[in-house]
């Protein structure tokens, strides 16, 4: 099996992708639309992309590019824990500069404003390509938002651990397959109003889903670029269960009672619920 | 007047603040929390900050940002164009490599994936830097993507204009005050429903908006990491219009009838539409 995910080599979709894996061909490939595409077109069996990180909230790409394919969805969904530490140079001065990747410098604004509210933050390629360089350059002046790993094999002292906590981020693997119910899923859709542009449109679909108890666990609208809007919800049950498909089934009928647009209700995916569980 | 923008310098949104502030002393800060916390604790009077962009969505620092402010809000919102270009060597080889940075890379996607499948794209900490790289290794096998100005600074070849059409970001401005209703203005508002917790919080919320006509723009769910949900919705109107000043007392009862908790609905601010046009 081959199976694509969003590179580069040594990010954390890696080590999910390879415990996903460990087995498997793996191909990295950026950015996450061409990873999708690789699926959609049959180049790839499996592609990981990142869905959500509980600091950035959703990642809208992943999102975007699932909506405009026939027969890619997420079968599968994983989460990991990121663990950002804080390193610096052994006798170090006091700091007035922050390194690390974009991603990580916004995921720790928090502590970042907290403990050095006048350090300025650099932005840099990789976080651990910012610890190499602190230790390359000597630069005493500076610390690094990186991995414990990536701070210890740069020879770096870790000054602060777990510095963002909560921060997982939650993968999906995408197949051209169905997961089979298990009981305990989520379904992610894509609803496309495109008969019917009023105020409450979006009401009426959350009425029909509190009518059949069916929890909503995200939602997110989305400009279409020609004025419309797309609404991502991911709900509780899979597209199988009869509450869910009887849902689906009322809601296409109340955005379009004539049966007269396409995609007006997607389905991205149905996958188990993996409740934010970290299990590395 | 002193006014924070996200920096680091020479970025769009130190363009916008440029434009909107052309005699006041600017202050360059990162990350987002530290802008807004620069308003919130007096040092600052403005703060720029992005709020979303057309191709990556809202961004949920500022949101997540402004939701822990007592008295910062929005007062304005601006909207700026973002033209990204693809810049080459004269007499380039094939293109095997994209340099941009990120963020740039991701708005992109769409041209990368249909132009060149088969280039890997690789981050750089800014759209310049990447233009002056490839510019003084002499990279024949690459190109970069920046703006035209950039590009054509550092002596580069505009093989493509405009590669990812209607990119848009939206700005918006923080104060202590509230800004006038306009007769066409915007509310940013977080729902946060601390009493009640079970399916159709939302559909009842949004039932409201419903009955009283009052058009939502944008929505978002988070979760507040203690097993709940902020609900961020911008809505048309100002929170001193009577419409909107009844929804939100209306929401506020039926979240929290006996009134016991704080921040059930809390306001982001209130301010003009732009309706995403661009000033420049």
């Amino acid at each position: 099996m081959k199976v694509a995910y969003l590179g580069p080599e040594k990010t954390f979709t890696e080590k999910v992708t390879r415990c996903l894996f460990p087995a498997e061909e793996l191909f990295p490939m950026q950015p996450i639309r061409k990873v999708v595409l690789s699926v959609e077109d049959g180049k790839m069996d499996r592609g990981v992309v990142p869905l959500e990180n509980f600091y950035r909230g959703a990642v809208i790409q992943t999102l975007d590019s699932l909506v405009k394919c026939d027969s890619t969805r997420i079968i599968q969904e994983k989460s990991l824990k990121v663990v950002h530490c804080l390193g610096v140079l052994k006798g170090h001065c006091p700091i007035i500069k922050i390194y690390s990747k974009d991603q990580a410098l916004d995921q720790c604004d928090d502590f970042i404003a907290n403990s050095f509210p006048d350090a300025m933050t650099i932005a840099t390629t990789s976080t651990a390509e910012a610890a190499d360089y602190i230790a390359r350059e000597r630069l005493m002046d500076s610390a690094v938002i990186a991995s414990k790993d990536a701070l210890v094999k740069s020879g770096l002292e870790v000054m602060a651990e777990d510095i963002c906590p909560n921060n997982s981020t939650r993968f999906v693997v995408l197949g051209r397959e169905y997961a089979q119910p298990t009981r305990d899923d989520k379904t992610i859709i894509a609803i496309h109003p495109l008969a019917r542009d009023e105020p409450g449109v979006l009401a009426d679909c959350l009425n029909i889903f509190k009518a059949l108890h069916i929890n909503l666990e995200a939602m997110h609208s989305r400009p279409d670029g020609k004025k419309g809007y797309y609404f991502y919800i991911e709900l509780n049950g899979h597209e199988k269960d009869r509450g869910v498909e009887t849902a689906l089934q009322a809601i296409k009928s109340s955005l379009d009672s004539e049966n007269k647009y396409q995609g007006v209700v997607r389905i991205l995916g149905s996958y188990a619920n993996s409740h934010w569980k970290d299990e590395n």
